[in-house]
């Protein structure tokens, strides 16, 4: 069976900011409350993991991942409000493009 | 401004098989008649490139990407037939779901 999916990129000005590497990234820093775990749970080191978030904090209207420092567990990163915002937004617009979708999955005969 | 684009993920019985990273490398194998030139123009090792086209010859009904033996130039990659048209059909999937979400690129106040 043969079934399309799409995979959603937001651009901002022409160019890419949040697509399906940097959103699975911001997912596990939201799970985790650590870019050193969330790194660990992809598979990519740490400092390609903070490329990804310097990259999203740069091209957003404002940061999306912060640092927390000291606190009981000795601080950790988090999402922002607005982090947790665009995270939703992005896959409510994942959900309705790929209900747009649904009627081009068809048997297409690849 | 904010643009929404669907990237296209085509799975066959469930497992991914043409995702953009793929159809990246198999543009490239056409466009340059090698997989270490396509390899080098996308900046990943040859064996990554050796790895991916294994992995679509497999998932494919029939292979994608064939080795030429012999021949003026001593041999190439190329693609089949089959591979042409999964290509072709890739971007014209693409198209039609791009042009299906067009209305979803209104302004989003991300």
């Amino acid at each position: 069976m043969i079934e399309v999916e799409a995979q959603i990129v937001i651009k901002r000005n022409g160019a890419s900011f949040l697509c399906p590497q940097k959103v699975k990234l911001l997912v596990e820093v939201q799970k985790q409350g650590s870019l050193n775990a969330a790194a660990k749970a992809l598979g990519i080191s740490y400092q390609h993991a903070w490329n990804l978030v310097s990259e999203l904090n740069r091209a957003g209207a404002e940061p999306l991942v912060t640092k927390q420092r000291g606190g009981p567990n000795g601080g950790g990163t988090a999402l922002t409000a607005y982090g947790e915002r665009l995270l939703n937004d992005y896959r409510s617009i994942g959900e309705t493009v790929n209900n747009l979708i649904a009627p081009v999955n068809v048997e297409l005969n690849l």
